[in-house]
């Protein structure tokens, strides 16, 4: 299925396109459809394309060998997910990527997107902006890691992901923030108490 | 002082620039001299510039209220540093860097390079596919710091900073695997014996 016009724009709301590029551009990308608990990529794979999520929400989580799920990522409307690191590197997934919620995804391919660089410079700066974002916000959240208790991490983690707690799990949002879902709960209620 | 041709090349070692480019193109750079213990930049500076380190060592940290130190990068030779949150949203600074062995670095501004993003897009594809690189790999230190016991982060920092041991302390090597210096003696330790 491809996506519309309106939706092209969406993806690319910052960005002042002509009407024959958006019909161009949307020519490159596929809008898919998937229902609770699918699995978009699964660790191993050879991953060449990444997607913008119109509606729903996804998880990016990585399986340990002790079967201990570690969640890296969540995905909701207007954000772009993948296994970067496969993505970018050309090599096999570690992440595997699950549907928390219904969605819709437009999704494109490497060698698509890379064809539409050259086309449209333009594009090439918005990925370059949209890169220097996620990149400051990994760099948060490593800082965080390191020298922020629990507490504060939840509150980084409401921010980055604002309401997104009706979606997702105790145990997703526990394994984001590196905590358990007692000490999660704690933390709630500290929270509520304050 | 500006930067020589060569030098301007290697920045760029990816890049095939006619010699008039490298020439408008390094007369954007500025290259300075700094000794050990300088800083770079301080916690609450406005930051407008980033650095490309052509010889030394520097490192990126975090100053904790309670006084304790959080290592988020070092910079060597061929590595750009700055603090990228600052950076890019124009912010001020929460991390300081400092010189850890004497270094010459080529500085420009955001303003300058925005510049040359508009004059030669290779450059702007140039920083975006280093940008994903960067992304990838806080991805994996992310996952490492979520999944991953001490000995192994130790060992995926090794990869990361090759030969970078020689150059830095052992509390700034612990700070940045999130653990005591006691931790790593025993880390190391184990990892002679094995």
């Amino acid at each position: 299925m491809q996506p519309s016009p309106a939706e092209i724009k969406q993806v690319f709301n910052t960005v002042s396109l002509p009407a024959t590029a958006v019909e161009h551009i949307g020519s490159k990308f596929a809008k898919i459809e998937l229902v609770k608990d699918d699995v978009l990529i699964t660790a191993n794979d050879i991953v060449t394309t990444q997607y913008y999520v119109l509606t729903g929400c996804l998880r990016t989580f990585y399986l340990a060998p002790n079967g201990k799920e570690h969640t890296l990522q969540f995905a909701i409307n207007d954000w772009w997910i993948s296994d970067y690191t496969a993505y970018f590197e050309g090599s096999r997934a570690i992440m595997t990527i699950e549907v928390i919620e219904a969605c819709t995804l437009l999704k494109i391919t490497k060698a698509n997107l890379d064809r539409l660089y050259e086309e449209f410079p333009v594009l090439e700066a918005f990925f370059r902006k949209k890169l220097e974002k996620a990149f400051a916000s990994f760099q948060k959240r490593i800082l965080a890691n390191l020298a922020l208790p629990a507490k504060e991490r939840y509150l980084q983690f409401m921010h980055t992901y604002p309401n997104i707690e009706q979606h997702v799990k105790n145990y997703h949002i526990a394994s984001y923030l590196g905590i358990t879902t007692e000490s999660l709960s704690r933390i709630r209620k500290e929270l509520a108490n304050t």
